[in-house]
């Protein structure tokens, strides 16, 4: 099998930066000399105290955090957090607020409502098929939190900034635009993300909490009385490693944050690198009949680019001769149909240009 | 670096076959022909289904399972296993049974106990130090089910056979003999363990589970009230990917499952194979005064292996003389001290005998 590779547009999971995989590729039967794979070391050895430690500590600098955050890893990706999050932060008597901007928000949302927790929706953009980004709502200054999804998948819309939130803490689902540009932490109580966009393979989520809110989330009663995988706390007291953590996620995502830091520039270089390839996709569309970004131009995603072409049966020839020519990921989610390019941190830029070569060539000829 | 490789007796994350590796390796930057790599590819293409298919087929075929069966891949090991099985199968009003043999099993009734549900210890090893596995006990037969741990990592013990429980379904955390032998599978309600001794990397839980035991406990009103990923009936509704599942893990899993299915002769050849190991290395310790197994003759496991030397300092000294001679992971658990060696499906005769030869060398020296 020879290591021939298309252009990868994937939602998630996603491509990873080439220097990464072949970095695994070839140390993958002796990992850094232990005569073992990174997949047979003890999660208590030196060897992968080292990994963990160093994941931790590429993301704290990347991040600009400081000893006031936990960097936490933790299994069942986003879809777990959704409901750990009111589980260990809501005790009976308080409130937080939840923005919904698409999918990913709605699930938050129900699964706080499935544990009858006492939320508010504070604003929607179900009005109009999620294709923006709410502006200019108010959050309850008694809330605990307000929980944002900063980046939407499927409908390719994205906070811009971070709104004022006056003194509530937000939880924001990073999923997908996690580690793809600085982030003004303070205004943070949590970051969450699973790994599987721009981070690593599936299967762990990077939780980024605040000691303070956990300590004082920890205080009430009903909290001791969580399972022990499902306490934030239980991961904080063991650096990820109360029972075994998902190793072989860890190191990939540790090599990915050096990658970030030591070959992109770290947040800084990796933002600007995201809005070049951002700036060029959404440029060419603009000046185009032929191709439509699905959303509102002050919320669109540097991550995920929707747009629609003329018909349904364009889009499927479309997507199918893109597949042909080696860009491949470029249909839209199940539950939206249309096209969609996943332009994460790993898509280069080479990539980003093939695919507007192509775009360009297939309108002409079907415009023809 | 080179492919030098040790021989590796960690009890978790543990050995692989040196076969998949190597594949999983060959093919890490093009998965299939697909230009992308393994951990790459999106959970909803057409190469994942075919891999997470595959898994559950071979799993079904390696276990006699039929269709009664479901095979799910849930992330968060075993230790999330012990909170989600009272937490689905467990209404108010019925009640199960636990049976404590070790460290894992003293988890698994704790979070039965976290959440306030009304189980019974029927019997336990904890007199003498969990070294032997406890026999003649009597199951309610009102009890939901019984809860086994077939394997004691720790401890060094193995149900040689499993018990006659009448009526009552066993659910048997099985994370540390796995697909190590056959199992009467019409004895259990459900069959769960981590991967990462017998099976593949750490971060994901196979669990097999009776679809009639899971429609029955899914009817009670409580259950509806459960997180969605915290269900059963999530996993089991969507092919384990209700979200995105931890495809590394299962893609390394179906790999694990081949091997054993095409090179090994199935559970019943992987079986002759581990007697062979473990009796090799018992039968040389019970003929030397210098080496003492640590666990009931009737009780040993044929997985991990425990074992004293005359003295801690002589302990030491053989770990550590040992891990240079490239024989690793011969450390027994923080918890209890010692020696053990760790003798999963893939850990091969050559290297049950390496060892045997640096125990006799050993014992010779220090002995002189």
């Amino acid at each position: 099998m020879t290591d021939h590779r298309i252009y990868n547009f994937n939602a998630g999971p996603s491509a990873l930066p080439e220097k990464v995989l072949r970095n695994i590729q070839s140390s993958f039967l002796n990992f850094n000399g232990s005569g073992m794979s990174v997949t047979e070391i003890s999660h208590r050895s030196t060897e992968f105290d080292q990994v963990i430690n160093d994941a931790v500590a590429r993301a704290k600098r990347l991040m600009k955090l400081d000893d006031r955050f936990h960097v936490l890893f933790i299994q069942g990706g986003a879809s777990l957090q959704f409901a750990m999050i009111p589980m260990n932060f809501l005790a009976a008597g308080q409130t937080a607020d939840y923005v919904n901007t698409g999918t990913w928000s709605t699930k938050a949302i129900k699964e706080a409502q499935i544990q009858k927790k006492d939320i508010q929706v504070i604003a929607s953009s179900e009005d109009r098929d999620f294709s923006y980004i709410p502006k200019d709502f108010t959050v309850n200054q008694d809330a605990r939190f307000v929980h944002l999804t900063s980046n939407n998948t499927i409908k390719g819309t994205q906070f811009a900034s971070f709104p004022d939130t006056g003194n509530v803490p937000i939880i924001c689902d990073m999923s997908s635009d996690f580690f793809s540009r600085p982030v003004p932490v303070d205004k943070f109580a949590m970051l969450y993300g699973g790994a599987q966009k721009n981070l690593g393979p599936s299967g762990t989520a990077v939780v980024i909490l605040r000691k303070d809110f956990l300590e004082k989330a920890f205080g009430s009663s009903e909290n001791q009385e969580l399972p022990t995988m499902l306490r934030y706390e239980t991961y904080a007291q063991k650096n990820s490693m109360y029972n075994t953590p998902p190793c072989f996620g860890i190191y990939t995502i540790e090599l990915v944050l050096k990658w970030i830091e030591e070959d992109m520039g770290g947040l800084e270089g990796i933002e600007k690198h995201n809005q070049e390839k951002g700036g060029l996709l959404y440029d060419f569309m603009d000046a185009s009949d032929f191709y439509r970004p699905t959303a509102d131009k002050d919320s669109r995603s540097l991550m995920n680019v929707t747009f629609r072409l003329p018909s349904e049966e364009l889009e499927a020839r479309f997507i199918a001769q893109a597949t042909q020519e080696g860009l491949g990921g470029l249909k839209g989610h199940r539950s939206v149909g249309g096209c969609r390019a996943s332009i994460y941190n790993a898509t280069t830029l080479e990539g980003v240009k093939a695919l507007i070569a192509f775009m360009e060539k297939f309108a002409k000829k079907e415009a023809a």
